[in-house]
């Protein structure tokens, strides 16, 4: 029997690992399509990519919101959320009420740290498996999807109380749905995609935030510079050094054990910032000039707050946060006003 | 025989103060005006004040220059700097150079730290008197200055090596030299000026750093949040103590006496901004909508590198500093890009 997969959030990432997943043999691929439906339902994704050429990816099933694939009545068996987290907006969770089942596991391919909460909790017998990316791909029209660089993918059960005698069945399921979802991207191309313990996935989402806390917010505050002139002036290279060291030695404290030796120090991370030739400034940057409203909850709130629970301050980060945080008032604010 | 009294820097502070001096029995004050030179040499300055009522103030001598200034040959007895202090654009002190003679106390009524540094080292004979102000004063139009509120001025000998005893005559010097200028000023009708000692002065500095560190660049880099906003918002409310703590924690660290106890604490700093109805921005954000340098070395870059001295580390402060001179290069950069 066929894989069913159903892609929620068909952006350039959602879409660009459909697309790999949907030429895996046994796999079965559909999307819910907003602003693209249109496009996506007549001619569907054509992707380019330097590593995979170009082709045209018909979902299996386009649908145009979560009621219409409820209705299709497919038992789905991952559910592959690729929206942007924004908790503080709206709590995209329950758009997937009634096409979680029990064969399913929702797949979060999202940035931040506590993305998996909300799920968790609406759907407590679920396998939550969560994934970190670093890809780089975007959408320029609807249904255009343009892959530029990377594909590395780090996919692991979301298991925060593994420790509990009661939950193993309920983990061996969920690390075993895990695995076969990321042996999926392996037979759809995708070589560098890794199957990960609970612990070690929510390392590596530490590890990111350390670079995404330290760089998005801050282009966002200075007038958008990019990363290498951040990571080049040597004032602010001490700053992202400190919000970064920040991040690296809280996360181990939260999560219980050290990083792996192979984690790349933040000085390694800035080194390879500082090289950057390509004028890249961060997707927060982007977001913001577009007037779409930050991911800050997840980068900055959910760190900070877990630090907070195990008595731990995050002074850097909590001051980007705070200020990030107004300045996105401030903007809503006097962008209201223009409008009366 | 009168004192003579030099105002240099005749902006709103320097002019209010001038105009106050200048009605002591014994006090000749002159004052070298740069961009309002031409409205005060013809109708002096008028002032209006809620305390003090509206009169015209004709200063003894109107400079357009320093030089100037020395081609009258007076023997100054207090030179008042009033003007903007940015180091990193230029130092000033260059400009009293054949001003100051064994008689000069050179008073400097300016925001921040380590402004005393320049005229010492290049006045290391002259008595350096150190002054804070809490007045709120503007100059709308050239020669017109408009008094608000408040007249607390605060001034100390400036005396860094006060324990070496090799100096303790050019510091009762100093001292005594202070004592005059702060009767001076309260037969001038300023009932709150008060004389302080180094250490003490030197902690008004600090006390008022934690205020303008907290409120100034937050304004800037939010895109002009007022005082009351920034205080009334829960989560900046936690930041703004967080930037106020990290500065009442180091100042007396590094001055080797704690704060007198009737300094305001933070909580209570923050609630009268709470309180504060007028919807008053910081004055950084009056710079900054100006497009002006700001004031970013004497308000955080020198508290930092004091507190480096001693091996402290201000997380939060060194934040605001990379940001807030980084928002400040790329407006230069884009400024002169736009301009190409």
């Amino acid at each position: 029997m066929a894989i069913e997969v159903l892609i929620f959030g068909a952006g350039a990432v959602g879409a660009f690992y459909g697309s790999r997943l949907a030429t895996a043999k046994n796999a079965r691929v559909s999307a819910v399509c907003r602003s693209n439906y249109n496009a996506v339902r007549t001619n569907g994704f054509s992707v380019t990519s330097p590593k995979y050429g170009t082709y045209v990816w018909r979902p299996s099933n386009v649908f145009s919101t979560p009621l219409e694939a409820r209705k299709s009545g497919i038992a789905w068996d991952y559910i592959v959320v690729s929206t942007k987290a924004l908790p503080d907006v709206s709590d995209d969770s329950q758009l997937l009420e009634g096409l979680v089942g029990s064969p399913t596991a929702v797949v979060l391919i999202q940035n931040g740290l506590g993305v998996e909460e909300p799920y968790r909790k609406r759907f407590p017998h679920a396998s939550i498996l969560s994934g970190v990316t670093v890809v780089s791909a975007e959408q320029p029209r609807s249904g255009e999807i343009k892959h530029s660089r990377w594909t590395r993918i780090s996919v692991g059960p979301y298991l925060p109380n593994n420790d509990a005698y009661s939950l193993s069945n309920e983990n061996e399921t969920a690390t075993s749905r895990n695995l076969t979802f990321v042996n999926l991207l392996v037979a759809g191309g995708i070589q560098d995609a890794s199957a990960y313990s609970h612990e070690k996935l929510q390392l590596v989402r530490w590890h990111k935030i350390a670079i995404n806390a330290a760089f998005n917010p801050s282009s966002v505050l200075c007038g958008g510079p990019s990363n290498a002139v951040m990571a080049n002036d040597p004032l602010f290279h001490e700053f992202l050094k400190g919000v970064m060291e920040e991040v690296l030695e809280t996360g181990p404290k939260v999560i219980g054990q050290p990083f792996p030796s192979d984690f790349a120090s933040s000085d390694l991370l800035l080194r390879s910032t500082q090289r950057d030739p390509t004028g890249g400034r961060p997707s927060m940057w982007a977001d913001w000039e577009q007037g779409k409203i930050l991911e800050l909850e997840v980068i900055l709130g959910n760190p900070i707050r877990l630090a907070q629970e195990k008595g731990l301050n995050m002074p850097r980060l909590q001051s980007l946060y705070a200020l990030a945080r107004m300045a996105q008032r401030m903007r809503i604010e006097n962008s209201s006003k223009s409008k009366i």
